[in-house]
């Protein structure tokens, strides 16, 4: 998903500045994650870390927004647009093979953004189901045994390589598709696969046609 | 899900005598469901239940079969026909509602059958997250849980009384639709929608109907 175009939009249409908020607030993400991983919070869904995230930011940012547009804002998260090649990928996957999001992302947030964005995903797995947060191994291993899956039958595609690697720590075959502007047009991180990985492809509808589907 | 036929017919494909194997085999699943809400056993997926079942069933008919066919057959409760009313009636409730199994069936189990069946589910909630068996509480409360809903928000829909009963007890609304010959001709319960239901419909469309989808 682009959620830094769709954030940016998204805080922009209540009179904030569109990317520094978004920019800021996805620079809390790890950090927070981090938190819950090394067990000194308990697991949380997103939507409180993200609520939480944004007050730090707008004050940091000398900004202010009444408790209700904070709120509401939070929920863009929900409201997130794929990228071009998102859902007829993932369409075309389908056709195949089962397709799951393995997200640090919470059901509901998931519901939400497949009902927006029109993807086509068989169930809703990751981070809730496992009641942890990536790249802790039980993300990847709970959604795996979901499925019914061993490790191997399963390929963790992500455009992260350390989500990646953590997956194939697990056993997990790994798919590399890079979004180089996910961060904005001065990304220079995961810009490509890291050695190790099984497939790299430009985009869904590439991965797809590089497995067949 | 139609599973009487369902399973009847591919146990037929296997020789064996498709609607008795079909009755005895559902006739175990509430006390092996038993086990676990009584604590006497940790919950497993139904396919392990099922599983065990089916030598059971096999002995009492005095049927035999492969070990390799009878983990096939298992699967036959991965493969069940929709009633004639769901999909289309699924599909139109989807537009303007979330929804999503809360069944006592396994997310690999429900993920098989709606690539089977077409179903149009936002997710795939039920027994797996709540580690337990309907009509303990904990499976209805996990489920609106993951949506991020109050017990009141959202709706159970069944066949069966028992289900609604102990859903509402939770505070979830209910709606009754019969599947009269669930058990076969001669079925006698759940023919109607007990007391204290919020709503009953013929089918899944006379439901999106009555709902406004």
């Amino acid at each position: 998903m682009d959620w830094r175009t769709s954030v940016a939009r998204q805080a922009a249409a209540l009179g904030l500045p569109g990317e520094p908020v978004a920019d800021a607030w996805r620079a809390r993400y790890q950090p927070q994650l981090e938190t819950v991983r090394r067990g000194e919070r308990e697991w949380v869904v997103l939507d409180v870390l993200h609520r939480e995230a944004l007050d730090e930011v707008l004050a940091e940012l000398g900004l202010d927004l009444p408790a209700e547009q904070r709120d509401e804002l939070t929920l863009a998260w929900h409201r997130l647009d794929p990228w071009p090649d998102t859902v007829p990928g993932l369409t075309r996957l389908k056709r195949r093979f089962v397709v799951a999001p393995c997200s640090n992302g919470h059901i509901a947030q998931s519901v939400a953004l497949a009902r927006h964005a029109g993807l086509a995903w068989d169930a809703i797995l990751g981070a809730e189901i496992a009641r942890a947060y990536k790249p802790d191994p039980a993300v990847y291993l709970a959604s795996v045994a979901a499925l019914g899956l061993e490790p191997g039958d399963a390929m963790m595609v992500a455009a992260h390589n350390g989500d990646l690697q953590a997956a194939a720590a697990c056993g997990l075959r790994a798919a590399f598709v890079a979004r180089p502007r996910e961060y904005g047009p001065g990304q220079e991180d995961d810009l490509h696969a890291d050695p190790g990985v099984d497939v790299e492809a430009a985009d869904f509808l590439a991965l797809a046609e590089a497995l067949g589907a």
